[in-house]
């Protein structure tokens, strides 16, 4: 095993620390750039990289997490890996808690490879698929990370897979997050948050999130599908943990992308005013969750 | 959509004219290279670039496809993502089939953008997993690719989450499979196989492989774990296609990764000779699946 921190004790007490449980999701898509930023120097993924490095500046202090999305730098190559790497690198020396929107899904050795590689960018978490059983998840852990299993997405055409009852009454989705406790429960810290964590997406949550929760009691929820996607922070609010007695200790972690990197900017406005400006929006809404 | 050829016809063909539906997985691991390659010149990247198109060369005519573990090139960052992109190029000039196993597994943009990096490296088919759902699978589709949907790991513990019996009656791999053929059914080729594939495991094929056959008829069916992780080519025959006319409409791809690319050498023979004899094997083991 490993010397790393408790990945739920970490993000716990980075959550209290700005009183948000607030993610912003890096998932810089060229097209969607500021024009300055597009037309400064370099090529694509270094006009991405400046990007994602003036958006840490920005919100650092707003909200305590970031969740690169993987694809968004890997579409690029082996140039857009390496900007990926600065920018973790980045995100860490600004006290951010990181978490790599991977969803790998592979095994024994194979997994191993894939958790070194996210490990040696220096991110806390990663987002695993569990569909191939236990032997995806454990080397992750193994490797100190902490994991947020896919359970439920926000995706409509999730239920075809996700919602269909098993024998035993519960849908394929609570078997997941059966699976995310029972792995988890070795795995719990002193705030009661375990490091094996749960992906659930806003717009599944009004429906099954109350049931989602009672199936996985300690695990930190990353829910994605706030903003562009439809979902609404308050829509959340039954994958709160019941009686928790501070923002992080709530095991919740809203994020939001788009709707924060891409605001349009008003009259006169820089771009790094218009991010700072829906950060902090975003970050109070989430800090409501707190208010009970 | 797009102008790349059909990838179940491609496959069919390229099967065809080899005469063994074999496939070798490439899944280097600097531990394990010949001791002449580990201290060759430059860092592991190298090595591992210098041994991987050492492999291609050697089995290039005796298997025709192989499929890159993404994994392990991964684990070196930007420079090993780098050496995968040679090794595909590599391969597709010496007139491999290319699968690239990297089981992503998002939705809509994201999706998208794994996409059109397998696709810019000049791959021919990937691995998807499809938890998600359908978005999860569809952009690979659009960007030309042929798909492999995971449906049923070799590996024990896969049970937990793949074996559960819905209410329908149907396993969930059996559902998976049942989606796998419903999103195929647009896509068949004239040999009658479509460009929508799936994974099965040769240790489960024994069990469940007719009744999977069944739910999928035209996918294409990719089966690791030969070799050291325990199958055996003899187990797969229940996942071949009843009627099929020529090895191609098998509608099978075996895969054997470490058994053929760390066989060791005999006494004074070179590790290439090695490798192409465990290749040479492995082919005509395959080939016996057509002599029904």
């Amino acid at each position: 095993m490993t010397e790393s921190p408790h990945f739920g004790d970490l993000l716990c007490s980075a959550i209290d620390r700005v009183g948000a449980p607030a993610c912003v999701g890096i998932d810089p898509v060229h097209e969607r750039l500021p024009v300055s930023v597009r037309n400064g120097p370099g090529v694509e993924p270094d006009h991405v990289r400046a990007f994602c490095l003036g958006v840490l500046e920005t919100i650092a202090g707003i909200v305590p997490v970031v969740k690169p999305q993987s694809a968004c730098f890997e579409r690029f190559g082996a140039a857009g890996v390496a900007v990926l790497a600065d920018v973790i690198a980045r995100a860490r020396d600004l006290g951010f808690i990181v978490i790599l929107d991977v969803k790998r899904g592979d095994i024994g050795s194979t997994a191993a490879h894939y958790a070194a590689a996210a490990a040696s960018t220096g991110a806390h978490a990663v987002t695993v698929n569990a569909y191939m059983g236990e032997s995806a998840v454990r080397p992750f852990l193994e490797a100190g990370l902490g994991v947020y299993i896919l359970v439920r997405t926000s995706n409509p055409d999730s239920d075809e897979i996700q919602a269909p009852r098993l024998q035993s009454g519960e849908t394929v989705a609570q078997h997941l997050a059966g699976f995310v406790s029972r792995l988890g429960a070795e795995m719990v810290g002193f705030t009661g948050l375990s490091s094996v964590g749960a992906v659930v997406g806003a717009t599944k949550s009004a429906a099954d999130g109350k049931a989602l929760r009672k199936c996985m009691p300690a695990a930190p929820v990353l829910v994605p599908g706030v903003g562009v996607q439809g979902g609404t922070v308050e829509q959340v609010r039954p994958l709160v943990r019941p009686g928790a007695t501070s923002p992080g200790r709530l095991g919740m972690l809203v994020n939001a992308g788009r709707s924060v990197l891409y605001e349009p900017p008003g009259p006169g406005e820089a771009w790094e005013d218009a991010v700072a400006r829906a950060a902090r929006q975003f970050a109070a809404d989430c800090a409501g969750l707190a208010a009970q």
